[in-house]
């Protein structure tokens, strides 16, 4: 079994998963940088749906690099995202990560309002100065909570990435977003997930 | 578009997700506690290729579960992951999630020894006392070492959760590991992820 293992230096690994990735899309491209942001959601999923369901609004992909190469930084709804994102790279740039899901008082707000965590967190965000990527990984209640906010004119994060999972109003949330007013990337449908949101996010940080 | 927001309950969001996994469906269904995974790893992705590719060795569900109210821990190559285990519940049984992946050690010897982090990570776990799950969700190469260091007699995990994702080697590492002798929950094929590693360790976690 051993002998058919592909011998691949560790650090080519990543390029030749781009490789293959790349030549199943059978000559389906993207411009840049909305391309490496389709690849790099396939490569952590290993699901094609995303060269699929992957929606940019005008200029989106190229509006958040160069936030983050501003120093925005980027608020996200869920933990797994925050670990996932190269917070090294956004550092160097001047951003950084914040996810208030495990503060007590989030959990008490939401308890108190009878809404979600997720949706207290967009209301912490909207507290936060300096430009915000928000990329929700998790839960569609902060989608909804978040287009309230928009309207209210309580916060404008340069871009959102509305990438909740699931089937209890996810694509509702999702398709709601897109009509913010927002720079926006949304996997539409119920796909998407904690890895999705930070392979946008990562996708953005390693454009050159 | 608000209007068509579902109103359910923060507490209620999970129950009815599942409940709309278990309809979608349509009566196919698993013994527990594999159909406790299966939902979940569903519930995480929105993929229902999740009922189409879980494999389970004899009993390994079950196995997995009674390993861990024993106090197993559980060591998983990817920070992601980690950081997606619920540490609470699994610490209220005894155990604790390991993670080698950032330690400037674990990235010195790769170098070293030409291989990945991943790789060492499981030179580490070998090192460890008491029961292990090992709960990989991102490197085949960790798949393939643990392989190696099984069949030199250096670890005797009571649960492998194979669930690199991924283009290079990922199949051949997932058919590799099954053949090893010990217990296993394998999504066969390409896909798998941190997310769904911590899907399988929070599903068995949440066992009554």
């Amino acid at each position: 079994m051993l002998e058919r293992i592909e011998l691949v230096k560790p650090a080519d690994i990543e390029a030749r998963s781009m490789e293959i990735i790349r030549q199943e899309l059978q000559g389906e491209t993207w411009p840049e940088p909305e391309f490496s942001i389709v690849k790099r959601c396939i490569h952590t999923s290993a699901d094609f749906d995303y060269a699929r369901n992957l929606c940019f609004s005008k200029d989106a992909a190229k509006i958040g690099v160069e936030a983050l190469k501003r120093g925005a930084s980027i608020v996200t709804d869920t933990r797994m995202a925050a670990s996932g994102i190269n917070k090294k790279r956004l550092a160097e740039y001047g951003g950084e990560v914040h996810c208030f899901m495990d503060a007590p008082e989030v959990a008490e707000e939401a308890a108190r309002k009878g809404c979600t965590r997720a949706a207290v967190c967009m209301d912490r965000a909207a507290g936060l100065s300096g430009e915000l990527v928000i990329a929700v990984g998790n839960a569609p209640t902060a989608l909804i909570r978040l287009f309230e906010l928009i309207q209210e004119g309580s916060i404008r994060p340069v871009l959102i990435i509305g990438a909740p999972v699931g089937f209890v109003n996810v694509v509702e949330a999702k398709e709601l977003i897109m009509t913010a007013g927002v720079p926006y990337i949304v996997p539409k449908g119920r796909k998407g997930g904690s890895n999705i949101a930070a392979a946008v996010c990562n996708a953005m940080l390693y454009q050159k």
